[in-house]
């Protein structure tokens, strides 16, 4: 079985139990079965026509089903929500997105710039506000330098805001960049399958 | 008396109780007294060497002193920290810097984008992204639409990580978007002549 989330600006693919990602720019090179299709969740309807220009795939949107009051969650977010029946789900990509589900039952979510947004960004207010983000830095410590000053501002208030709306709920990193939050999350997990669990679930209901 | 805190994008101005604004990209049109000088603080050397060919300047940087660890602090946001005792400064302008005084002396700060930046943000992750913000959000409700997740996004968690670091200070709020956080913050205090105020006690040392 084969798998695809085509997110913004990259395919994630899981054949195997193998996860790997390719850019969207280009048509990746995959091996399938003979009459295998690939199961796909896409945002990015682009990239999905130029994956199924080459390869033939089934889309599982029309199969997504959460119980949610939200109006226009993106699939991907859905898809993964699916895979939670209790728990917060911090999304660390181009966007962080941020859902809470109770017994199975989506409650709402939120959404941030990701981390490499605010990097751009930072740059672009003014020439002294550029450089890496340090995942050293202790939200209990007020930072004493731009660069801390700049990274806090990324971290803290998401970090913060996390705990806000999460109440003691278990906290569920995925994503790219999910894992750099995990030292500010105190018994949190790092899953980055867990929008193919997701598919999975959707996949066995059939 | 004339005073003008020249910032990245716009200078400010104070004459005679009177504040306002006018954009970097020309020379404002001024009325001084004769001999009169501008009292000036700037993050923005280009926009003062212009103000500089048309006015007589008094720069008012080599008379800065604040009570601080912070390596490299903006000379406005020190300025604005000379202005308060004990405190929060929440200064949103291109930049929301969030800074905490205690019997006068500075304990450090965080960098936030602003608002502007943040909508633009947005916008580049996703044409589904794009959106006035809502200052009608509530914290305590989670976000059922995006246009509201986005809101809550931006808003929530600066309003979190400023409590967290507050600490039960009076919160005093400033900038050009500062007015917009103030039903987020009991008892907090909207004063857009922060800096002037920090100006004005450098010159009565004079």
């Amino acid at each position: 079985m084969i798998l695809c989330e085509i997110g913004n600006t990259r395919y994630h693919f899981k054949q195997n139990g193998r996860i790997w990602s390719a850019p969207c720019g280009k048509v990746p090179d995959l091996k399938l079965e003979q009459d295998e299709a690939i199961y796909v969740i896409s945002v990015n309807k682009r990239a999905l026509r130029r994956l199924n220009a080459h390869y033939p795939v089934i889309d599982l949107e029309p199969y997504v089903s959460l119980d949610t009051e939200y109006q226009g969650l993106g699939i991907d977010r859905a898809v993964a929500c699916m895979a939670v029946s209790d728990g917060v789900i911090v999304d660390a990509g181009t966007a962080i997105t941020v859902d809470v589900i109770q017994n199975e039952l989506h409650l709402g979510g939120f959404i941030y710039p990701g981390l490499a947004k605010f990097q751009s960004m930072y740059a672009q207010i003014s020439p002294r506000l550029q450089g890496a983000i340090s995942f050293a830095i202790d939200p209990a410590k007020l930072p004493e330098s731009t660069i801390e000053a700049i990274s806090y501002g990324i971290i803290t208030p998401l970090v913060c805001a996390v705990y806000a709306v999460a109440r003691h709920k278990q906290i569920i990193l995925t994503g790219g960049d999910g894992g750099y939050f995990a030292r500010y999350f105190e018994g949190s997990i790092v899953d980055q399958s867990l929008i193919f669990k997701g598919m999975e679930k959707i996949i066995k209901g059939f």
